[in-house]
């Protein structure tokens, strides 16, 4: 089943378009899936795909829109006319359309908006774009299947079928009293086995009702889904009206987006880039944490130069550097991760205090471990005095190190800044500085 | 909607189950999602858990069972007897039945399965244990619902109402001909809106049917899911007949598995640990790394110790050994952090150069910048000669880190090996040893 672009498909399809044969683009391309198309759209230029898009009825049209990489489809709206772009909103669910015109203007919102002849989609469109992006408001789409409590089966089918043209995906009904207020929901299996007669307000599930309000986060909406197992979770405002929904391909995206984030923060990437970005904004997001690592190094400097007789005198001193600063390094960036992981999952510290004696304790036996061999490499190769200063120090350099790995996450996170920062050369640089002090003190008073 | 659980309410449920008091736990505990009653088992211990399951009827026994931490959910069962356990997987789907089972030694399972009363589920679950945990079907369910072609839509109706109810979650029908080979899939709402003589055939969807092999990987599998906007992906064997499904509820548990798996990686986390595993394991999962990290650093002295002379020397030459160590593992790990995201996002290098041209680039416009900058402030506190070499060795070593942290991921994903691997220590200790080798030479060279 799985399509695969070959080269050879990449180039016939390029033939075709200049000989512009519709025919051959029924048979090979227009009966694809639609994320099968834009993965072909994406790799043509704009003019070609132009060709191939227009071949498409107006839902395959929107499906394919949706499915295009983030860029290709920027380059591809931006060469439509504002008329042209509002025909192809029509064809998008809501909360996609909010999503791309979000990105423009205001002046270029209003242009396109007043070319679209669907009001109510309009309407609708309009409204999203009144919620913040990273909100569930944000994300909730304003088609989904309704029923009243009042209404008998025969009744709400008769309305479904009519709601339910624009509504690509039914999971779950959602059920409101006559000031359409969410009470409750109705799953269509139960619907679909139920007597015609049948009110709405006997098969109705009313307790346990699971929403989001609408100014709920993208990670509050993500751990709902997640914790109660839904396919979508139906959004509500400050007075419990039920106002839209989120389904859980739209929350898919979320978790990634937050794993990505999480993981170029933790590796010293501040703002979320596509690698496709270009090379200022790539250079923009990485300069900070490489400041910050240079002031590190700096402060190191500094350090040391403190210490420059006792280096004039043993030079040995100097081989071992690189040794503390990277273990410092390596042990805090683990003890963060996994602080962090741990956060970002939610997990409650009942008690930090628990947290940070495990991490110390585990600094304790891999400290001494790593201290035992590095003990018995120095002594073989250098001296005993110079053995015991760094095997002396990288004990200590790792124990400090597991508690700063752990406690500053939590620090972050009591105080709201995004605990991944914490992974990343944060961690590093304020070890590296640390385990220096801490190396050439030792050295001090075991040479003196 | 929200259910907190406070400090408060988990006294008294301590409090009531002391006091035996049914009663109270009908009106306060039961009735509440089986996701919450799970965070509510988690804090207490064992045979207080046990009091309160009990209470429950067997849907939400199986329910809150699958919500429970692990670890809770593993003390849990092993405190049931053989017969007690068997019942317990009969409330589970079989694909969470064979997992909880799939932990336990071979003669553990078969006592199990032995005590089971329902015939068809044990024999689902004995056939799922028999697929790899990292295929599709080890992750499929054998609860899903068909329909044959040839059925009118009253007869599907009457078929469907006899499976759906062990199915919980109906999102779509899988329709097979004859020999149960996979020939299209139906949506409920299609077939809510249909006449009760139409045939099956005349209703299905046949084309661009996205299905995945038994054989196929988890990563596979999650891929399918987000590329097709799935809520459920058929599985079928190597004749194309229907065996499973797979949801996207634990396609989600699978995005966030390979999320985590990459972050701890790249913070040089070895083995996938839970942060309340035991202190052995979380030692042995971190000791690769911090050995290798060691290894570096040991390296890192003897590159050092060829230069002895010079330091001896020149002392203020070792004040910048931690700033050219830290800088090059940054510039490493956020190039590539950048690549492991592209790869874990399926993205296809057509061309490794142009990839790697970008991020020398990179690398030159963030070198220029922070050798500039240090180029000054050593300029100001030490002497020419050592700004020159710690500045001019910086870009070098910038330029270095940029190239092989695009590269070594790369190379790695080619041989097959996770290149999250890459992102983290191993870049670093790569970059310290070789970033080391480039200062003192250049040191050597300009001093000279």
């Amino acid at each position: 089943m799985a399509f695969e672009l070959t080269k050879e498909f990449l180039a016939d399809i390029r033939r075709y378009i200049v000989a512009q044969d519709v025919h051959w683009f029924k048979e090979h391309v227009l009966g694809l899936h639609s994320a099968d198309i834009a993965d072909i759209l994406d790799e043509l230029s704009n003019e070609e795909a132009k060709y191939i898009f227009a071949l498409l009825d107006e839902e395959q049209q929107g499906d394919v829109l949706m499915e295009l990489e983030e860029d290709v489809r920027d380059r591809f709206l931006k060469s439509l006319s504002s008329k042209e772009f509002a025909e192809q909103l029509e064809n998008l669910d809501s909360d996609d359309a909010a999503d791309i015109l979000g990105d423009l203007s205001a002046q270029e919102i209003q242009e396109v908006i007043s070319q679209m002849e669907d009001d109510s989609a309009a309407d609708d469109i309009v409204d999203l774009l009144n919620y913040d992006e990273d909100s569930a408001g944000g994300l909730m789409q304003k088609e989904f299947i309704q029923a009243r409590l009042n209404w008998p089966v025969n009744r709400c089918l008769v309305e479904l079928r009519r709601q339910a043209e624009d509504v690509e995906m039914v999971y779950t009904i959602y059920v409101v009293d006559d000031q359409n207020r969410l009470v409750g929901v109705l799953s269509l299996k139960r619907l679909l086995f139920a007597k015609p007669t049948t009110k709405i307000a006997d098969l109705y599930q009313s307790n346990n009702i699971i929403s989001v309000k609408t100014t709920d986060s993208h990670e509050t909406v993500a751990r709902v889904i997640e914790k109660y197992d839904l396919i979508s979770v139906p959004v509500v405002d400050f007075q419990n009206k039920l106002v839209g929904r989120i389904t859980i391909d739209d929350v898919v995206d979320v978790i990634k987006e937050e794993a990505d984030k999480d993981f170029q923060l933790a590796s010293g990437i501040s703002e979320k880039v596509e690698s496709n970005a270009s090379i200022w904004r790539l250079s923009r997001s990485r300069l900070p944490w490489l400041l910050i690592g240079l002031l590190g190094g700096i402060l190191g400097a500094q350090v040391i130069s403190t210490f420059e007789g006792q280096i004039g005198k043993i030079p040995a001193l100097a081989f071992f550097i690189p040794l503390i600063t990277a273990m410092g390094g390596n042990v805090g960036v683990q003890s963060s991760a996994i602080v962090v992981q741990s956060l970002a999952k939610g997990n409650q510290f009942s008690s930090l205090f628990k947290k940070v004696s495990k991490e110390a304790l585990l600094g304790l036996l891999n400290g001494a471990i790593c201290s035992s061999i590095i003990f018995g490499i120095a002594f073989l190769f250098e001296d005993l005095i110079l053995a015991l200063v760094v095997s002396i120090s990288l004990f200590a350099v790792i124990m400090f190190a597991a508690i700063f790995g752990t406690l500053i996450p939590l620090v972050l996170d009591r105080y709201r800044v995004d605990p991944a920062v914490a992974t990343g050369p944060f961690i590093t640089t304020l070890n590296d500085v640390l385990g220096l002090f801490i190396y050439f003190l030792i050295g001090l008073l075991l040479y003196s």
